[in-house]
């Protein structure tokens, strides 16, 4: 039996690992680089120390080719099925070359596993087809929104009321029903300046956890404009942004 | 200037302390413990290994005892915003006895501080008080729903869609409108069987990350009435139950 480890490593801080997390990387043999590409070298250099800090003597590293993504479609929910099953064959194939009888391998993913993000899904997959003679382990991670109260000193739940988690796309559609406090991330758009910003406010986070983290808070109407300046700021400076944010609406 | 840490300590395995949360046990001279009159002797026996294992040595403990919590009404904001006023001023009190100037002083919070806490919120009523002279922090721990996911080998969230964060007590009035996704906290009432189980599936954790865990899963329809029992001879086996579920419903 071979085994695969799904090991969530915190969203930008090196201290974030849990010492589960410790351990499952410092019993594994194979490391699967699975990121499309990463272009982010901070995100290459944090792996990279958590590997120098924590990993064995000995352990591999292979990097899993990237499937092409069809972005130019509408139907994306199409889109990334297909793109994780053609990322699966990538996997299956890797796994077969580089996993022995009785080895590890383990994908490290950023944030938690279970938010946001494809690895489980694919390996589920690989784990689904015939022949497939392995198993497979979650280790749960911080969340990039974990990080995002704990850096506002904040709640993401008000007591006894729920809280929604969307992305910036769903957001442009309006803000959600039925809820006052909504977590948003991967927004590409800054889809917080096209709300109606009465009575709401909000909590936003870039590059949380790392060195470069960027905090703003405040009602909504006066400061959606200056986030979303300091967010075009910092992604044209930097190459990239990753953020994320909660909305609030005073309910008084 | 004296400091005080919140730092979440994760659900239930004591492996799923951070190593930053590991650093910030390690540099407390004071620990507020502050859970009214915890009975479960598992969650004091967790708490106790924490210590031993990252606290330094002659470092301090202070039960802060517990505000009275009115019950009765069914005004519970109201109740639960009084009994957050009440605590507020035993920890302001018992921080002026017994935390010195440049000490810093921590409360352990289970889970993740940003769900269904109220530590940052008590904290931040002292802060706010005349004289306060102290800062604080807050560390990410491991929440108890991303340990339901890992345990369960899925993910919160689909592809591009929202997931909703809730309590028993709101689900019981209805399956929240504009999600497919709900995760159900602090539920008191086993409301999985009170809603309509149609096209939803259940993924069910108790005492997750403990010796103890129990997990189920399978159409709600099927299920509701099996983990309805097993929860209700759980509960009285161990004389208290801690357990939430993701409901997910099937839109192909
Ligand atoms: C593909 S999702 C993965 C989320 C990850 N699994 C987690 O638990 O945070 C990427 C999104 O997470 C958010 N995110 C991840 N890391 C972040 C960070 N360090 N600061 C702010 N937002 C972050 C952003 O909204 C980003 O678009
Ligand atoms: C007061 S809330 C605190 C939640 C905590 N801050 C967290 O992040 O998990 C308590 C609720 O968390 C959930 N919970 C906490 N620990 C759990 C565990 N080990 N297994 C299952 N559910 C748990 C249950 O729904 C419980 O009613």
């Amino acid at each position: 039996m071979r085994h695969i480890l799904i090991i969530g490593i915190g969203a930008g801080d090196p201290d974030h690992l849990t010492l589960q997390a410790v351990k499952a990387i410092a019993r594994t043999d194979v490391f699967f680089i699975l990121d499309k590409n990463e272009q982010r070298q901070d995100l290459i250099q944090l792996r990279r120390q958590l590997l120098a800090d924590h990993a064995a003597p000995g352990h591999r590293v292979v990097e899993v080719p990237d499937a092409e993504r069809d972005r130019s479609t509408p139907a994306y929910t199409e889109a990334v099925d297909d793109w994780r099953r053609r990322r699966a064959d990538l996997v299956e194939q890797l796994m077969a070359e580089h996993l022995g009888p009785g080895q590890t391998g383990a994908f490290l993913v950023w944030g938690d596993p279970s938010l946001y993000d494809s690895v489980i899904a694919v390996v589920e997959q690989v784990h689904e087809r015939a022949g497939a003679d392995f198993d497979y382990e979650v280790i749960p991670g911080i969340s990039s929104i974990s990080v995002l109260a704990a850096r506002h000193r904040t709640t993401l739940t008000r007591v006894g009321r729920p809280v929604q988690i969307t992305t910036g796309r769903r957001l442009a559609q309006g803000f959600p029903e039925g809820v006052d406090d909504v977590v948003v991330m991967l927004d590409g758009r800054a889809a917080f300046t096209e709300v109606d910003p009465q009575d709401l406010e909000i909590f936003y986070g870039a590059y949380l956890g790392t060195p470069d983290e960027i905090l703003a808070a405040g009602p909504l109407a006066e400061t959606a404009e200056r986030i979303r300046e300091v967010r075009e700021e910092a992604r044209q400076r930097k190459g990239w942004i990753m953020d994320s944010y909660l909305l609030r609406r005073n309910t008084d």
